[in-house]
Parts: structure tokens; sequence; C-alpha cells
């Protein structure tokens, strides 16, 4: 065994500590993680969560366990995971493994992503040790990955590179009579043409009335007008990591009232990002972004808080809202993204992502938010 | 009100109706829906399913309600949906949302998806209401699903097509030499411009002893050589459905051994695929393909069940193995998709996409499978 090899064990192993910490702040006998972002980087490797159960068990105390699907186990075994494994075949079904997993670590209280794992692996822990605890520890699970890594952060930058590349071309060809099922075929295939891995989520693409539904899909049947506001919220993924972008332009004209809002969001969206630093508290810059648009004449028209954390999700702790008090570090990466919806009108939404360095909050999405007409 | 749009309605109240069907034969007062791939099919709209509690109850007898994320009310009405909505906000949390649902439906026995509602929603249901016993009826809701609309195999056979001619095009391009994680890059993007919505799930690439891994993932650093296993497990989406092709081929010759195992695994393919048709059960399609591996010299490296449903999900029911003895009605697609692996030398898996009809089952996927060579 080489030196890199080691040390690749030694960072899983304390990454596995970090965890076992959790357990024990929680005074609970174990940690459980399910595939999905915090196991990805627990374990340093993607795995897919379909219809078969797959479980790491990290007690307070001692050897670690895995409950793994047998067509896994070659892939399980580069993560170098130095625990117990109860390998599970399809024929044999997956309760037994969850059986001898409650014999070999026996547990009272077990802390769980609440917001990753089922209720079919939820059930199965059940039944395999019916007095069982299970506590929902998301916010504290996933604590664990708020702070980014430098290679967590390149990953992240690529991925907001390749998404703001897109994205300048993909305005480059709008034009009034394309339909926003065109503009987004366009910008998904700008988006690997640049370079994405994958998408993040599946992009919104909406104009005029659309454009005020927060999580709207594009139209097949809605061609753009002169006018009309026209809203792009997506992002590419890059290694793993998720970018998150919105950017509102208008197609040919804006009108006055448009302009007005525009500018309105435009300085929330400013002010949120000016009150981040290290220290900051998601309240202080939900706070700052939404007293903006209070004070403004379209309060109304608010929909939303100010943001969310990102990373391995498109959405993840913390959550940039008023009333989350806990100071933020250097590291933390989360959006900036007031918007103002007018039902059957249209929205304005701008979103950046914003990084908490040792000196302040700085942007990383770097696209111009100057408002924009396009296809004139 | 026009009459495209009551047809809708009626199609709506129609589905619900099959839901309270469901929660009235496991002797449950309602069945709860969370967003994903029946509640797509319910309410013929995709939503996200974030860190948003959003959740459609649809009790045996009476009135549906829901409980809906405020910013998700603008898209919600466009589903038609006639029940009671608790909607709630960021600000105010989503509990008192909970426990007016409780009271205005008390519930003695909630069915729900156990593969898709999440521990949190689980443990905020408990929290509203204590004495509810939540049982898990994924297979119950997800099979009112198995059997596909004209529209959705419209819509499948579309995502099929499109990925079939992306193959070709990357096929065309793969030369020794090139990294996998290269070749993949290649398919995804030649599936965009073949015209995906989406893709099914994260593109398998995978060459020599990767290949041996059935869920692997395109390596950067490994580079193609004569005579590597190269294996693609892949689909598009379109309008929702999903394509799941498999096809291994080999780079510029192929070994005795490697043709072998490929002849084995063509013939399973086959077997399990001439197995199927109306009241056909999944354990005789499994059991004809698996048959054929069992019964050669490559039995020790069988890792895996014969198929699964394919639809809105790329894993769905049925589950295409031993033991299974529902039949399968026309209108039902699984996959047929034998392999053979050795852990640090190679895999051969071929899988095609099947359907039940009146009278047989038709591959939808038309890839040639007889063995390739490439890149020479």
């Amino acid at each position: 065994m080489n030196a890199p090899a080691r040390s690749s064990e030694a960072a899983l192993a304390e990454r596995l500590a970090r965890h076992a910490d959790v357990a024990r702040a929680l005074d609970a006998d174990a940690v459980a993680l399910v595939p999905g972002p915090n196991f990805t980087r627990a374990f340093g490797h993607a795995f897919m969560s379909h219809e078969r159960p797959f479980l790491a068990v990290i007690p307070a105390k001692g050897r670690p366990a895995a409950i793994v699907p047998a067509l896994e186990l070659q892939s399980w075994e580069l993560t170098g995971f130095a625990g117990d494994v109860f390998a599970w075949t399809d024929q044999q079904g997956y309760m037994d493994a969850f059986r001898a997993l409650a014999e070999r670590l026996p547990m009272r209280r077990l802390a769980v992503e609440g917001q990753v794992m089922r209720v079919f692996v939820h059930h199965a822990l059940k039944a395999a040790a019916p007095a069982l605890e299970i506590i929902d520890a998301e916010r504290e699970i996933s604590a664990l990955r708020i702070v980014k890594t430098a290679d967590e952060l390149a990953a992240l930058q690529a991925a907001i590179d390749v998404s703001e590349r897109a994205l300048a071309r993909t305005l480059e060809t709008v034009r009034a009579g394309m339909t926003e099922a065109e503009v987004e075929r366009a910008l998904v295939r700008a988006l690997f043409d640049e370079g994405a891995d994958g998408l993040a989520f599946a992009p919104i693409v909406a104009a005029a009335d659309n454009s005020a539904r927060p999580h709207a899909k594009a139209r097949p049947d809605y061609a753009l007008r002169a006018g009309d506001a026209l809203l792009f919220d997506f992002g590419a993924t890059k290694d793993g990591m998720c970018a998150d972008i919105t950017r509102t332009v208008f197609v040919g004209h804006a009108s006055d009232e448009a302009r007005a809002v525009y500018e309105t969001v435009l300085e929330a969206n400013r002010r949120g990002i000016a009150a981040g630093g290290p220290g900051a508290t998601p309240h202080q810059v939900d706070d700052a972004a939404t007293a903006v648009l209070e004070a403004s004449p379209f309060a109304e028209r608010i929909r939303h808080k100010t943001g969310h954390g990102l990373g391995r999700e498109v959405h993840e702790a913390p959550w940039i809202m008023r009333g989350v008090h806990e100071p933020m570090a250097p590291g933390t990466v989360y959006t900036v993204e007031p918007g103002l919806y007018a039902p059957g009108a249209f929205g304005v939404r701008i979103e950046d992502d914003v990084l908490i360095e040792a000196d302040g909050a700085r942007a990383l999405t770097r696209f111009p938010k100057e408002l924009m007409i396009v296809g004139r």
C-alpha cells in the first residue's frame, strides 16, 4: 500500500470521526448515512439510491458498519471503508442484512438524514430493531459540509463559469417568436457544449406570466413577445458541485413598471450580498435583502426567502432566512436570490452564488446584472 | 370553463379515485403522495421535492387535501386540484399546515410511498398526529402506473429513439486512446443534440475492469486499449419518460473468452425477451434469462436480477426477478438486462426495453445486438 492510499484512508477516517462527533453530540449511538450528498462527501464516491437499501452506520464509538447491495460491492471497495459490511442480493432480500446489523451494533437511538432517508429504510430499521428511536439529524449531519474544501470551491467555480458562458451564448440567440421550450433547449445544449457534467436541476426558462411562477416550467407553446420578461434559473454541475444562477432579461423593451421592479430586486440582491461576511447570520442576509423589497411599492409581490446554501445539493444548509441566527464561517456558500412576482403578469428574480471569505462576502457569479434587453 | 378543461378535471378525478381505491384495499383512511413519479402522473405536472414538505392526501372517501409550499401555489393551481389546500410560507414553517390537515382529515392509518417519502415528512405527520399508523404502500400506489397510457408509450419510444441515435453517433467516434470520461462526454452531447429533454440517470461508460462494476462511473484517467470491453448504460428522457439501454462493444478486437461471454449474455437477453407476453410473470422472464447464465461456464459471474419496470422512473415496478409471480398485463414496460461480471477483468451486459402487447412481448429498443468491434 502506497502513501497516497494511506492518506486517502486517513482522510476517510477523519471524515467518519466527524460523524461520530455528531452522534455523541446528539446522545445517539450512531449516525446513519444513505446515498446522497452527505454519503458522497463522506466516502468520496457517488452511489445511486434506487430501490435497494444502502446504509452506512458510524457509531459514536467503535467500528462502523454498512449494508451494501451486492451489486455495489465492487464500487464500495473503492472507498477504502474499513468497517463491517453486510451485503445482500436481490434474491435474498435485505431484511437479513438489517437484522445482522442490529445484532452487530445494538442501538437505542440512531441519528439519520431526515431529508434523504426514505420511509422504507426507516421501516426496515424499525423491523430489525423495534425499540430503536430514529431521530432526524439532517441539520447536524449536513452541517459537516457547509464549509467547503478547496477542491469543492474549485469545482463550484468551474460549474458557475460553465453556466455563465452558456447563458451568454443563449442570450445571443433569443428572439421574439421563439418558444420558451426552444430557449430552454438552446440553454441546455450550450451548457453541455461548454463542459457541464450535468444539470444541477431542471432549468427554469419562463417568460411573461410564467415568470411569475417561482418554479415554472418552459412552455412548448408560448412564443416570446416584445416586452416580455424572460427569467432563467439554472446551473451546471462539475465534479458533483452545483451552480445556481438566475437572471431576468427583457425581450425587445421593458416597461417602466418592469424597470422599477427590476431595480428594486437588484438593490435587494446587492444589499443581501453586502450583508454577508464572517460571522454574519442568514437572518441578517435575508433581512437586508427583504427589507428593500418590503419598503418598495411591490411588497405584496414577495413570495420566498432570500436564498439557500449551495454545494453538492442545489438546496442545502444554511437556509438564508429570517430567524436563522447561526453565524456563518468562511468557506460557506449560499445564494442571494430576491424576487418579486405579479401573478398573471411577470416576475423578476436575480440570483448570485456567494462565498464567505476571511474579510467579507464575494459573489462567485459574475454575469452582468444591469437590466438587459435581448433580441432586438 | 371550456370542454377540454372539464375533461382534464374529469381525468384528474378519475386518477385520484384509483388512489382512493388503494386506500380502501389497504384498510387505510387515505393515500398520501409526495412529489415524485406517482405525484407527477396523478396531477399531470412535475413538482420539485426539496427541503419543503409538499403532500397530497387522497382519502378513501371524501374530499382530498394538500399541504403546499406557498411558492408552489401558482403552479399547483394549474393541476385543477379541487380539494382543500393548506399552504405554508418559509417564515411560518410547515407544522401548522400539518396540524390543520390532521384536524380536517382525522386519520388512523395512512398509506404512503415508502420509496419516495422521506423521514422528515414521516416525522411531521407523526408530530401532528402521534397515533397515526404510517404504512408503506409503495407497491400498491406505484402499481397504478405499471400499465402505460398511449401518451406515455409515445414519449418512451421517443426517448429510446433519441438514445439509440446518440449511441450510434458516439460509437462512430470511439478510438483506442480516448478516456472513458471523453466517451461519456461525447455520449451526453449527442443525447442533447438528438433531442433529449434530460438524462434518465448518470450514464455509465465503463471499459475493461471498470465494466465489471455494474454501477461504474467513467474514469477521467483511463484510456481505452485494444481488446477492451466498453459498456454503455444510459438513457434519455422525453416528456417525463425514461429510456434505459445497455450495449457492450469491444475496442479493436475481442478475445475468445469475451466472445463466449458475449454470446452467453445475448442468448440470455433473447430468452428473457421471448419469455414475456400477456400473463407472463417477472419470475418467468428472470428465470428464462438467468437459466442461460447459470447453465454456462460463467455462472459465478452473475451479480443481479434480470431487470425492472421502466417509465417515469428508470427503476420501477415490476421487478423482473424470480419469486415475483404477479402476471403482467399489456402496456407493461420493463428491461431485460442480463449481465456477467469478472471482477478485475471485464463485464458484459445487454439491455433492452420490452413492452407487453396483446399478443406477445416486443423490444422497443432496436439497436443492433450482434457483437460489435469499434475504433478500428
